[in-house]
């Protein structure tokens, strides 16, 4: 699965951890080969000659993060941020990409030039604009040649009905995913001009132009769409009750739908978007706003059972297409693990399921990434299960002064330490390309060789 | 209230039935006055001299029918045809009217004179086609000096959710009422040329072109953006347990909403649309498709608990703009007798509120239709409660094959008998405009005008 | 309909005021006339000789509300607090009455007595022990010759579900409905025995011992041993959103219910049952306890769209069987006009309905009570719409520090003043005892014999 | 994990088949070690010497089956028919076994050595009678010493609310889960009364004593009640849309529960308890009874989307307590991959997850069944993917007529080959028992003992 940089790293063995998987928690020792992948799972292995040992005693070995929503796009500064995605136990990340007006196979190869300073795997899922012959023709190559196997419509950027219609139809067709970004553009639209002229912007804007019922109406909306195209889709960022209910709905009557959550929405208040509430500091903006403590705790709900299966940083450079934080990469998994794990919502095996497992299952990249098993590529993370910390209060984060959890104490990406003792421990270290195969379909021969390439050499 | 035609008439007393209202029933007479209004309502009323004495034994007394939802428009063909409306118990409908590229005053005026053909009294909503500065100026017009106080916005149609806001908005701010009409145009102009591609058009198209999920999205948007502006609205017409579920959780929610459903949806299954199935007659086409037994379920539990208030016939003039059927103003109220009151699902005063008490109070005419009690309009329905009868198949109507209940006996308007013995009384009786006033504000000056003119000096 | 007393009393016409009923608003006057009903309701009423005119010059003039759920049993000192009621408007009150080892009938008799102390108009539901053969019995009596024609089923008190399925199919049976309790009995006394053992008891224990989900459950629970049955029922106190959630969905699923709610749980806070936070008083106690901000906007919610029909006191003197309040009969309207009406959640119209014409319908007296037509008992209260006050603090009183709105400025019951100047008005006159007829049948002979008896002269 | 019988296996390399988890397909092959565990997993093992290889080319190898309900007890005969679970690819059942009236220790001990005799590993729920003393002291015992961590708890059998309360508390207090069997006894019974004095018994009485509102009311107040507790559970079997309702909104509520379905109640119409559809055949009893299209729908769903997740057999012997059917053990899984997966509703891994992997999560025995992975139980089902026939019309099935799938070619329990070609393949090889260790806790120093022993021994 996936080699990599065409370099032979040394044997690697974790030991002496709690292994957690999305099912279980075994006492189990991790072998990583010279390929960057896992060779043996199991207790007490033998250490093989020339081994380096990583001594897991008191750790939770876990598989790497799996970000599943970030939106850096062709930008080589927002990739040199990625190391804070390492610091926080993500070793891969699924980037957005909004084409701007170029090809979609320019856009990718603009990305791709870009992502190789990333310090994280990488895969990508293409933003789409409109549904016309070009885009549709941009598709299917993206698809067969590029390992995009997923689809960004955004009807928070004023996508049409008949638009989503037509691009889920095609994307299906071509053994791909859409993921629909469910606001109601208009609405928002029409509130944001409502509030301007009474003399409102900035956060308290954002979040008076999208309330509650909006997201909810779209997210229905979004739904029935896919269901009359009979096409699967991922439905977020997900933020409020409302729309957790039609995703639990649609879920029920047997439609192949998955939500993903942005963390912030899980534990920020909306007196964020306060500019009085912000002690000083700027008022928030984001789309979708954060939400009352009624819509949190929906969504923790969901994500105990399943009704929205992921974690996603919604990370996003400043200046950058799209919505989303000017940071999050470092406490995705952290704001999960206290509030989730630490606060008795979610068992250390759903946590890894919906910071990793799901994340990689939904997009086709799994056992290869999100496991711990022989052939699985060894991302690894050593977890300290008991670390509480208060986020500081900072200009580009809306964590400030909530309880972060968990710390990564050493990072494992492709069999190589890449994050140990609070630093970058190999700085010559990127990431590599994630081919997303398409669904029901084998790997292309091209696809093949895009997923040999490093991306540093790209 | 409402004077009427200047020809004052002779005393009516009605006796010896049971007089069903709203709200109760009780052995009482009417006595109907010399300019049309009701003068009493009590036990054994005294006869006045040159009094006129209907004995109503064995029978129901119930206020004359309002169907709140025809599509006529300037038509006088059309209107001709609501003597079918008095043949049925029905004295008052309340008219939809399309522009069709007219102003709205002058598709007014042009609706009002075609309106002087009605044998029954007639009120009139006018369709907004988009929410141009004309347009709203219009709805000014309409509200202050010609007695309309509701507009129909068709989502159908093709209305935005941008162009919704601001009709709704407006709409609320002069003292009207919006009745939408919800359907998702785009998904169902994208369905329809999928299916036309496969060959399937006419019945089977209708069908298979707006399924449930359509209408519900469609519904919960609607309620979604009239609630962002705070504007009371009606929804219909209703179809589908979704499209039920989205009223009834809004309500709940204390939001201002009420359905309307179109009676034969409660009674015509699917298989309508079935040209094989029709017999040898053409395959039935309408907007909303007829739905399976589970939604027709669903519509009966809403009329019994409120959350559908009213039934309309939906009669709509071949050729005619809009969505509605080639008949059934005779229908109306018996389907819903046969399968509502005589079925055990609704009482007689529910059978009185869903077909004449609930559209009155709507529309703000209420006490003046809709009601028994001294000074409202002597509109009467003498009703046989016991009646049965299998409807004639027939091309104008979906109703072929279908029981219907009740009869009525003979018909009262404006304290004239205008049905009896199975046929048209007073060839020379036609109906009056009934202006609808502004909600939250007296008549003004023009309207009480417009008022007193009858249709007929048009 | 119900002669009283055989006093003839002087003629009284009510005039200038607006005349406010469940559906409409209108300029007219009423006549009371001498054997205590209306005789007439119309615009510009001539004055009869010997007539006393009240003016109700920019007054409400709305029917005496009828308070559907008081516990005040064979208690003289109970009714004579009835004057309260008067005070606030209330001219009916419907009493449950708990035969505590007697036989109904006895029970029944005991109560009559008592009830002849009563300032308002009374009729009674026996709340029903057990369904044993004597019980089965004794409710045929009642029905059939004592003018009670609904049953309180307590589930709180332990009722079986086998017991509500014999007892609502016997009233079903019989002409009665039944009124259930729903609390689920067990899992409260489990979780008060819990928190005793914890030393937790008073408000605290009475609130943490009836959480939101008991309630839910048990309404659930009753609707579906109603709908087994097939029998029409009441259920309340509703206090949760979990419980209005129920009602609503077996509404829209066409079965026959209709939901109560008390005052107090309209406004009162949670944090009532708190001691500390009591300010000095003692922590309230009560089944089913105060609930926080959301639960109270689903109860307004559900009376603003009919899911719950009516509000009721809940008055229960201190010691009497049952749970209630000490206090609360002159706040109950103004409760619900200060936050229903003045807040914008309710027309008038809906307050009447809520107030009076509901629980005059549920429970078969309509328009005896609950109406303003000719015929009607002449009970009507002439209501300041402007006024606003606090409720000051008391042992007696949830509503301290709540504000209350509108005031009953003078109260006339069959057609005599008897509530006006802020004081009883009339010393000698008590109330009449108001036989509920059996559902679906006509008045018994003996039960025509019960209604011409005056309480008074028990 | 889990030593075996003392006696060494050959190994035993599956090879060439698509490996199936809960989580992903993969193409790798198993090797079985000599302690009846897997060795290895991964692609092209080598041949170890002395190694019997198994071809699974062209086949699925999946985690043998784990059917988490059966009701067999301590009955020899009925253990004997455990054969017909290893022909449908299950090598893993769950008992439950009713004490009847034996204290829990003897019950299970009686029980241990009637299981003796199963052709599968078992482990077992004890159903509880009582929330008694002894009852609770047993359950420690059980507990703590026998590897029991699960309780059954019988709605159906008339336990009351308090008494699910207690027993609730205390199993989650010893670490055990508890499974209601979610009824309402009382309206059952009055019901099936009530059918008698009509004269209707047997299957049609099972249908109409039982209907759909009975198992939704009943699951919402397990759920409830255990939630008041703070109780994880189980609750099963279900089998109507209104149960799984209860279910998802428990679950989206943060609750923990699961609920497991019975696989006729996935594909078996209501017509099967008709004695005149039955084709001559007897009327079918069960409870909860079979449903029509509706729930049926609403239970594939709530598979599909992790609401229910999991499938049992039911399989009860004639004459044992309890509820449930005389066979299925061999259709369990063939039923949900016809009309499952061969419908297109689930995906393989689904399949996986609902037949084995979830039971075994669920209670505590992942990965040592359920799972293919080192370590685990070398319990494993090559599965023809494409086999169809149609079961057998037969006096102990409810699955006559109906179409099954898939087909287990070749079954290996413990690294033995236990069915091959049609029939039993080593008749000297029984089962083992599987200790279900407590919940958050590690096993005991007794529990080990007891996993040790083989059943057979006993």
């Amino acid at each position: 699965m996936g080699a990599r940089h065409g370099v032979v790293r040394d044997l690697l063995l974790v030991r002496g951890g709690m292994v957690v998987t999305g099912q279980a928690s075994l006492r189990v020792d991790v072998l990583c080969g010279g390929m960057g992948e896992m060779l043996a799972v199991g207790p007490d292995l033998d250490i093989p000659a020339g081994c380096t040992v990583v001594d897991a005693g008191g750790l939770l070995v876990m598989p790497g993060g799996v970000d599943p929503h970030t939106a850096i796009g062709a930008d080589e500064a927002g990739f040199a941020r990625t190391a804070e995605a390492l610091a926080g136990g993500t070793t891969t990340i699924l980037d957005t990409l909004y084409p701007l007006g170029a090809s979609l196979d320019d856009a990718w190869r603009a990305w791709w030039h870009a992502a190789a300073r990333s310090r994280v795997d990488v895969g990508v899922h293409m933003a789409l604009p409109a549904a016309s012959p070009d885009v549709l023709q941009g598709m299917d190559v993206l698809v067969a040649r590029r390992g995009v196997n997923a689809f960004h419509l955004s009807m928070a950027d004023g996508l049409s009905d008949r638009a989503i219609l037509q691009l889920a139809g095609h994307a299906a067709a071509c053994g791909a995913l859409c993921r629909i970004e469910a606001q109601n553009a208009q609405a928002v639209a029409y509130l944001r001009a409502e509030l301007a002229r009474a003399g409102i912007t900035g956060g308290e804007a954002c979040l008076l132009s999208a309330p509650p019922p909006v997201e909810a109406e779209a997210t229905g909306r979004a739904l029935m769409l896919a269901g009359l195209k009979g096409a699967p889709v991922q439905v977020g960022p997900v933020s409020t009750t409302g729309a957790v209910a039609c995703l639990a709905a649609a879920r029920l009557n047997g439609q192949r739908v998955e939500g993903h959550v942005l963390a912030p929405h899980l534990v920020v208040d909306e007196t964020a978007h306060d500019a009085d509430a912000a002690g000083g500091g700027a008022a928030w903006t984001s789309l979708p706003p954060f939400r009352d403590g009624t819509h949190r705790r929906a969504l923790w709900g969901a994500l105990a059972c399943g009704t929205i299966g992921m974690v996603a940083s919604g990370f996003r450079p400043v200046g950058r297409p799209g919505n989303g934080l000017p940071g999050g990469l470092a406490e995705r998994m952290r704001v999960v693990w206290r509030h989730g794990v630490q606060a008795g919502l979610l068992g250390a095996e759903e946590f890894v399921a919906v910071t990793a497992q799901a994340a990689a299952r939904a997009f086709n990249i799994y056992p290869r990434k999100g496991a711990i098993m022989p052939g699985a590529d060894a991302d690894l993370v050593l977890w300290d299960p008991d670390a509480q910390e208060t986020s500081p209060h900072g200009p580009g984060t809306p964590y400030g002064g909530i309880m972060l959890g968990g710390r990564a104490v050493q990072v494992i990406r492709g069999g190589v330490t890449v994050w140990k003792d609070n630093r970058l421990y190999d700085d010559g270290c990127y990431g590599t390309y994630v081919p997303c195969p398409a669904f029901r379909s084998g790997l292309s021969v091209e696809l093949r060789e895009a997923a040999r390439l490093s991306l540093r050499d790209g």
